[in-house]
């Protein structure tokens, strides 16, 4: 089993390529190797059974993809991106990353007549745009209304055709806005939904620009992982000729996050969010959608947890060892 | 008015530029030129008031598409294509033409800072695949299923995004099927339509290859030229991010055709049809949208004939002299 993670610098390609090392079988099979790519070089240490070699460029450049290829890897997770507030300020960079690195990795593949791999594609929520029914069903229009959504629908779109067509067998994760983010406070417009969990678990305060009755659909990073390592390994023939799944996750509100912040952490730690309402981001996340049916990915055995309760547990146990900092 | 015309030498693109020159005029202001481009060179007169040129080449090679720009046309109608049929046997020439094209053009566009034609793109119904309800509304998903499908729901993605970008002021078409098609038959399944109509009004027999409770939607190529007159010359204000319209059409059955012959042009015209059951076609035929409900693209001015003895009577009034042959 030989795996290629393009992305593997970002968030969910470093936990993604950690886990499989844990691991050391996908599908059945004992992992022999990984590569991991991103524009930067990632850090990874390989264990006595699998050897990881990593590599950074550019996925617009056509050759590039094409020798990440060239091994044939048996899953490809394609999880490389600019990412949404980015495409939006840089209109022509978002376009070649997000839809020509995507083109450049399908007709890589194409181009090596026998070779059919799981290809594993990580598209997003931002394919739907408003106005929205109360809760997105599976089946929903690709209506994006951002040069992200636009480029991720594309993906999904050639992702169809190019499976169809018998080239790979690919499936895309509609991934819900993953919470909490580790690591620092970063810009984007999403950040705060992290940051108001993450910062006072730390002892540190976080700003709270929208109010308490914005609903947003939420996972975990673990349950992102293992999204990734269920798409690798479910049979794919039940999926039917639409490749795509919006992936289970919790809608819930602003305020909602908070009392369970308080639930696990105490008043001490929620009083550390300071509310401070931005008329930019307000205005952003009101055109987000709200609230999903996954029934097809849970019907595809495709799990999350079912509180926000857990999803902070999830952070503690991953990233703050297990316990609440003094 | 300078008005670029890709896809010139086609059925639509011919017809089109023949309409351009008799009217003199579009959006108000009088037509200087007319550049025509297509794989091979379509033949135009000029006029004494507009020049008509013509060019023939691959839109696959952006410095042919950029050079097509260069005089930054005020119209650009975007109508080449691969076709269906050839776009899913053709599988890396139908992506190459119709999506690498159609990203060709819209690039040679963006990369002129403050040149905003309206660019007209021919899309079609075939961004919608089965399971269909009775009647596809102006906001069905985009479910192509085949890879013509699939390249023209690109196309409309892109339309939208760069048209909200403000990087042109682009209108996606998505025509009927057209009928009845001039010239000899060909082999696009779905010839028959256009096939059982034509050839029994010049006298020849043609093969009716499903049966008659068969239902469709299409247009004549005069509506057709029609709508990319308007498309040309309407506000798009009102129209929203999702720029793509299903144009007006009529949904009739087979039998239904047929009857309509009859009573334009009588019994022993219509006893020129055979039934030749063919199975490969009917399975074709029967994943193809039967109706729509082009209530968005109505309210918008559009408009096409209300009845299919309306479309027989387009094409003995402009393809037979406006009488039945003897």
């Amino acid at each position: 089993m030989k795996i290629l993670v393009l992305g593997a610098a970002g968030m969910i390609g470093r936990k993604l390529i950690g886990h499989l090392l844990e691991r050391g079988e996908l599908r059945g099979q004992t992992i022999k190797s990984i590569h991991g790519f991103d524009v930067v070089d990632a850090e990874f240490i390989s264990t006595d059974t699998i050897t990881v070699s990593v590599s950074s460029g550019d996925i617009s450049d056509a050759s590039t993809v094409d020798a990440l290829v060239e091994s044939k890897p048996d899953v490809i997770f394609h999880l490389a991106a600019i990412v949404s507030g980015e495409a939006e300020a840089e209109f022509e960079k978002g376009y070649r990353i997000n839809m020509t690195g995507t083109q450049n990795l399908f007709n890589a593949i194409i181009d090596r007549p026998g070779y059919c791999p799981r290809v594993v594609y990580a598209s997003s929520i931002a394919v739907f745009g408003a106005p929205f029914p109360e809760a997105i069903e599976d089946d929903y229009h690709l209506t994006p209304l951002t040069s992200y959504g636009t480029q991720k629908a594309i993906g999904e779109l050639l992702l169809n055709d190019f499976t169809r067509k018998g080239h790979f067998d690919g499936i895309g994760l509609r991934f819900p806005t993953i919470v909490v983010r580790p690591g620092k406070p970063n810009l984007a417009a999403s950040g705060f939904f992290s940051n108001i969990i993450r910062e006072p678990l730390s002892g540190l305060s976080a700003e709270l620009p929208v109010s308490e009755d914005v609903m947003h659909w939420m996972t975990s990073p673990r349950s992102a992982v293992g999204f990734c390592i269920h798409a690798a390994e479910i049979g794919t023939n039940e999926i039917g000729p639409h490749r795509s799944l919006t992936l289970p996750g919790i809608a819930i509100t602003v305020g909602g996050m908070i009392a369970a912040l308080k639930r696990v952490a105490g008043e001490a730690t929620t009083d550390r969010i300071e509310r401070k309402p931005d008329e930019t981001i307000m205005r952003i996340v009101a055109n987000w959608p709200r609230n999903f049916q996954a029934e097809r990915a849970e019907s595809l055995g495709f799990e999350a947890e079912k509180t926000f309760d857990e999803i902070i547990q999830a952070h503690i146990d991953d990233e703050l060892g297990g316990r609440l900092p003094d």
